[in-house]
Formats: C-alpha cells, structure tokens, sequence
C-alpha cells in the first residue's frame, strides 16, 4: 500500500543554539503526533536583547506518516 | 519554557482590499484559534470577471503559540 | 461572505508515476477532509534500488475550503 | 476538450493603492482581450518624489482562456 | 546573423497527466505559431473534485525563433 | 558622469494598510535623505492581537541617488 | 491618465557578449514595438562547441508602454 | 561512524514520459556508481519538432552513498 | 505614532559555531547602534584549510528600531 | 579576533558593460569606504531609449571589513 | 594564470550538531581532494526516531581548485 | 537510445570580464571533459582591492553528454 506524510510548520526556540531550538519543536510535537520522520530547515532567526543574542529561532517543517486519517 | 509555535497556511478573500482579505482569513481562523500572533503574506492573486477585478485573495501563514500540545 | 481556504502539506508516493502520487495523497487527504478543491506541487523527488527508481514522491499543498472553523 | 490559458505580464500604476493599480492593468487589459479570468501578483515597487510616495506600481501577470488561437 | 527566440506563457490541462496537459498546450500554440523550439515547466498544479484528482494543470514557457518580427 | 545609487531596507508600519506602511518608511527616510527615487516591496507580514489584525508590517527596499560619497 | 506597460520575454543571442546579445534582442523587438522602456535580465546561458564558447545567451524581458491597447 | 553522500547533476531524457526520462538517467548512472539512493528533480523541461512535444526532459540531483573515498 | 526599523547585512566569523559567528556580529553592531531586536540568517558558508573547516561564517540581517532618523 | 564583514547594496549605471557599470558603483563606494574586499550581482537590468540599449544597470552587494564600529 | 575552481555537492550527517556534519564530509572529501578552500550550505535537514532528533543532515557544496584537469 | 547529460558546477575567473571568466572555466573543463554543449551562470560575483575590480568570478554549470558511463 502506498504511504502518505504529512508535514506542519513550527518555529522552535532556545537560548542555546538552533540545534536545541529544533530538538524543543520535535519534542513538543511528539508529544501528540507519531510516527515522526523527518525536518526541514526553512529559516533561522533569532532575538536580540540588550545588544546580545536573547533567542534562536528555527522555522521547520516536521513530517509523519498518516496513518489512517490525513487531518 | 522554551515556547513554540505553529504556522497554518490559509487564503483570504475579499472583494474590496487585500488588507481586507488578510482580516477575514485571520478572523475566521480566531473562531478556533487561541494566541494567534502574527501573519506572512505569500501570495497575492486574484479573480477577474467581465473585464475587472472580482476579488482579492491572499495565500498567508498564519502563526500561533502552542499552549500544550502541536496538532 | 467572504470565502476562507486552508492549505495542507502531504507527500504522495507511488510505484508508477507522480500523478499516481498525488492521486494517492489527494484520496487519503478525502477520507477526513470535505471540500477539497485544488493542489499545488512543491517537489518531486523519489527512492532508489538497486539501479532502478523504486518510488516516485510528490510533496504537495491540497487545499479546501473552511466551512465554518479553521482548525 | 482540454482548455488553454495564456497567461501576459503587466505592470499596473496608480497613485491610490496597489489594488488600484491592478484595477487599471486588468481594465486596459479587458479592452482587447475577452475571456479574462485570474491575475497574479509578482512584484510591488513604486516612485518617490520629493521625499513622498509618487506612484504604486504592481508586476502582475493576467491569463485568460485561449479561444481559437493562442498568439 | 544572430537569432532571437521569444517565450509565452501557457497553462495546458488535461484529465489524464501532466505530459499530456504539455502537449495540449503545446499543440495550441502550433496553430498559430511556427518554429516552435523548446518549452520550459514552470508550475504543475491540479483541481479536485468530490475527492478526487480531476484535472492536471501545468504552467509552461514554450519558445519559438523569431522570424522577422517580435510582436 | 555614469550615476550610483544606494538601496537601504526599512520595515515601515501602520494599523490600516501596506501602503500607509510604505509611506511612514519612505516619509522618515526622507527626514535625512535626499535624493529618494524608488522602493521595491521585499515581504508583507503583520501583528495579530486578540484575534484580530493589528499592525500592517512591510519591508521594503528605498533607493535613492549617492551624490558624492557612498556610506 | 494612469500608465500601463507590458513585459515580454525575449532570448537573444551573441558570439560576442552577453550585452551584444541584449542589445541583439532589444534591437529585433524594436521593429515592432513602439515605446520600448527598459529590460531586466532573467538567465545567462552560453553554447559550447569544439570545447569553446560558441554563444552567448541572455533570457531577458523587455517592457514598454502600452499606449491604447494591450494585445 | 557518520555517513556522507554525494549528489550529482544529470539530465534525463525521453520520448514518452518525465518519469521515464528519470529512470534513463537513474540507470546509465547506476552504471558507474554503486549506492544509489534517491533522486530530486530540479527542472521539467523538452523539446518541440513540428508543433509537437518531441522529447521530455528531467534535470535531477542523483543521490549515492559515499564508500571510502569523494571523488 | 507607527515605528520604523532598519535592516543591515552583516557577516559574522567564528572557528566555533555558526550561533558563535552570529554572537560575533550582532554584538560589533551593538557597538555602534541601540534598540537592536532580532536577526534574520541568509547564509551559511565557511573556509576550509589544510582539509578541515576553518571558519563558520554567517551572511546575516540584523534590525532595529529607528529612532529620530533614518541614515 | 573574530573579523565582522558588512554589505551595502548599490547600484552602478554604464553606457558601455555591466562590467563597467560594476567598476562605477565600486569606486564610488571606495571614495568613503575602505576594506573592501568583494561584490555579489544581485540583478541585471537596463533602460532603452529610441530603440536602442541606452544604458546597463547592475544592482550588487559590495562587502567590506568592519573595523571598529558597525555604522 | 586564471584559477579555476569546481564544487561538488556533498550530504554530511552527524548525530551532534550541523557544524559536525559538516565537519564529517568536508574531512571525508578531503580525503580524495586536494585544495579544498570553502564549502556553502545549501540545505539543513534532519531525522526524527522515537519522537527525538536522531540525527543532523547538512547539504553543502564544497569547492577546491583545479590544478589540471577538471574531472 | 535516450541521451543522458551530466552538470558539473565550476567557478571562472578573470581579471577582464564575466565573459572571460566563463571562457576560461570552458576552456579548463574541455581539456577532461569531451562532448561538452552548453552551460548556465549561477552566480556573478568578484574580488576588489585597493577600491577596484580586481577580478571577476562565474558561478557557472557546465554540461555534457555521456557517452558510456556516467560518473
């Protein structure tokens, strides 16, 4: 039977590094959808505060595989 | 907490403005929607009928914090 | 009133074509969706075996239309 | 039988608003080509004069059913 | 001499593939034009109806010698 | 004497339009500028609150003529 | 009165330069249109024969000032 | 240990279909390169003889495992 | 009264990290300019010497809220 | 010391090359900056007058080294 | 003498961070290459295994001179 | 038999004009390579020192026909 994914778009943040900003989207994201499979990276940003780096932010797309329902 | 967001893509439409078109999309999406924080705009396009412009439509990202879970 | 849209991303797959792909996505997204209307493809990519394409995929936007709630 | 569309590419002016200046492209459009159906925006830029906005101008394409002929 | 070639827009559909919406268009634009040389694929997109894939849609760029005039 | 021109990228802001957006950028740019000739719009996006849009946000390219110096 | 111009897309060719190759395909477009305003350049591409450059190839559109009609 | 893959650049071509320009490319590089893994199409492209599609053609990214060495 | 901001283009070096290069540049930049508020990244590279990456660089906009004038 | 690049964006006119037109905007811009190490084309353009290419227009990045302070 | 010089294009993977998969294929192609000066990131992905990040992808093309021949 | 191209990317220089950069990137990758038939510029960019053009660098694709075995 042939497989369909579908991918959301979440922005993830961290004080650390986009790496931990992308790791906080895909937890999160696991806690209500399975069958997680793969990211990608549309942009990087990030915040600044009091002329230092406060925020990186990942905009990412998240893919699973649809199970029964495509919603 | 590190916060994260999700972004949905919708398509306003309206027979007076794209700023128009914009408020309806984001609107309707405030009936379902909680903290809803900012709008991209992708696209503007629009409709022609007997030689003039029927209608305005804006393909946009709408994007909103994620209280507990990303659905 | 004005007309509101949602768009959603999903990757179709197929052993024979990239319309088979879409044609399998599109099916799986009417299970649970009402009013679809349109897609827009983003991407066609596919899987290798052994020398030979084993899979064509298609990464695409379906769209329809917002009755009464975006969710 | 399968349908053609042709799609031109205008640059529309005003000194309203970029939905006026669409207007005045999809309206001197329509005086030589029927069937008229969809535009899309490609680029908005516009002219300043002494230190004020002069002019808004929208980069649209505009497409329109091919009849007999496309030329 | 040098050559010039001039390209226009067409959007080909058809029920069946996206191949078979190129050669609608293509063949349109031969009744009108000659020395027809290459085509370019710029958008493939579709329409859905009552759930299923109703028609392939491909925006293409086809490209002709221009003889003696560019109008 | 073969002209230079300079473009700077501005985020203008309004409560009721894109264009009223462009124009606070444009007429404060103009406040220590002289010489501004075009402006190139580059993404449209906004602020939503309480449900509702609540800030037109546009960022746009100004360009003006250098006369001696570039800084 | 408000201004409309069109744009078409032109390729011309050089053995020389890629503004030879511009001005060969301005050149040829001026037979036939009046009011040609300015062109902006899509694509560098070139021919290779024998292991050297044999053309130069610019993908270029070029607008003009649609003075009653756009056809 | 971290794998690394290599891609390379291939156009494909073919009478019939784009899928089947894919598999002609798929398969001369399969010749050559062990490890094929997937493909990514960048362009759709063909060529016109006497007002009829006579070649479809596939630009894609051809994806391998690296064994030992980059080359 | 509607705020304006202003985007530069910096480019920020670090042998560390790409979120190091970034810390790099925004804080130069703070040297020089207040109410800096967030950075957009455009770019991803870095030099390589004697086989190994020497330096992460990062191509990117850094905003902020201009406050009498726009220079 | 990590080293801090800034990019300004510019826009050379000529009546003989691009090259040229390059060469213009980079000697203007050395009269007030110093450090600067390399440009980016970022769009070719033109005007036309009487039919004929009347001038060649290059918009570019010109990149140089931030000393003490980012302006 | 001109410098000439070729890029390839490589995917690194690293279960750390992106700067370490970069890392992994830049030291892997260096195995084979010789003057190896920059790489360019081109895309940043990654894979998801029970609901956690398993690993960081990065596309980049990486860039050597060529000595004599380019292969 | 269906023909199968292959794209390598390389970048050309020279100290007198794109056209010049592209020749002799050309002209390198013909000493290797055979059946080489056309190719496409990806980038334009150049060095600067001492407040001039020192050089003028083409990002260019270059492709050819395989003949038995791609690799």
């Amino acid at each position: 039977m042939s497989r369909v994914y579908k991918k959301i778009e979440l922005v993830g943040t961290s004080t650390e590094s986009f790496e931990d900003a992308i790791k906080v989207a895909v937890e999160r994201a696991a806690k209500t959808l399975k069958h997680l499979l793969w990211f990608e990276v549309k942009e990087l940003r990030g915040a600044i505060r009091d002329g230092k780096v406060s925020e990186f932010q990942v905009v990412l797309q998240v893919a699973f595989r649809v199970e029964e329902d495509v919603e």
